[in-house]
């Protein structure tokens, strides 16, 4: 017989199957199609791994890949966001949470439990392990902008002031990736692939 | 100035973004569309984090996260090999090691070697680490082709026996998980989802 522990994690295990099925506005470097939020995550989750030698502070690698393999869940309720949609970023936090909680209580207590506290410690970023993982989750859409000619940016009409606003704590979490996300943000100014209104204007 | 051993981290999570237009013979839940290897990957190692208690022997799980979310990685040059094909199964080993090769030789050399090191002992399957690594890896399509109502079993026409001669090494990482697989499975067949030769010819 099945025990009900594990009925409740293989039932937890298919539903998050969904977050395939939530599309970002990232597109691929091949410029194919819209990203996923279930490939997004074993993206960043490896970049994770690969750039710890960046991250500000002390951070526990095991822990950070935890959380940005369950950061995304919550949109199989929420759906995808996209940060520079100011309007759709009103009251995200409490949709989110909601949408935790229904998710993570499918789970065992104790894996719930981890799993609420995880995403909750990604939302905000107090911690150096949070601050380092919410680093990669913004760094890997700006690689991609870049890599794509502008991609995401171009089809939103999105500005150099505010990638800036949006990304800036990436040096929080991890500083020599922000400087360098910095400068590949003014060579996609120079190239045309994101606009700077300061510049146009002058 | 970028250093170079940033430029090729970075080259490295660029060239890895292909891996999410590798198709897999498996079905998405709601049966939309085909799996992705990327998203496999995020999906079986989040799956060896939750079901890290019936693992065999003494399993160290991050080193497990590690080996799923680089082990197909390999397909971006060799593509995904389906496991019931038997003419696509010779010379597998050997022209995937020639594609770990290349794509962990984009690293700086401490990360390559650690990842071809992973990539072999996931191949090998002769730690507790690789076996229960392997146990997902083989777990999860079989949770999507009972949900599917067949789904790739179906579609290519595979019968119990090969489903059971391929994936009864799950037992050697996980045995309660296998337990339970194998009973899924006779399940499949008396709901009609898994032909077995031995009832239909008896």
């Amino acid at each position: 017989m099945t025990s009900d522990r594990l009925s409740d994690q293989l039932g937890f295990i298919l539903e998050i199957d969904k977050l395939k099925t939530v599309l970002r506005q990232t597109i691929l470097t091949d410029s194919s199609r819209r990203e996923n939020s279930a490939e997004h995550s074993w993206h960043i989750t490896l970049m994770a791994l690969l750039l710890r030698e960046y991250a500000s502070g002390d951070v526990d690698v095991f822990r950070v890949m935890k959380m940005l393999l369950i950061h995304d869940l919550v949109e199989i309720d929420c759906d995808d966001t996209f940060c520079y949609d100011e309007q759709g970023m009103i009251g995200k936090y409490e949709r989110e949470q909601a949408a935790a909680r229904r998710l993570f209580s499918l789970l065992p207590a104790d894996q719930g439990q981890e799993f609420l506290a995880l995403w909750e410690e990604f939302e905000v970023r107090t911690t150096d392990d949070s601050r380092y993982a919410n680093a990669m989750d913004r760094l890997q859409p700006l690689l991609h902008n870049y890599a794509t000619q502008g991609g995401a940016w171009r089809s939103h009409g999105v500005t150099l002031d505010q990638v800036l606003a949006r990304n800036r704590h990436i040096g929080d979490g991890a500083p020599d990736l922000w400087e360098y996300a910095a400068r590949m943000l003014q060579e996609a100014v120079a190239r045309g692939y994101l606009p700077d209104p300061e510049r146009t204007s002058a």
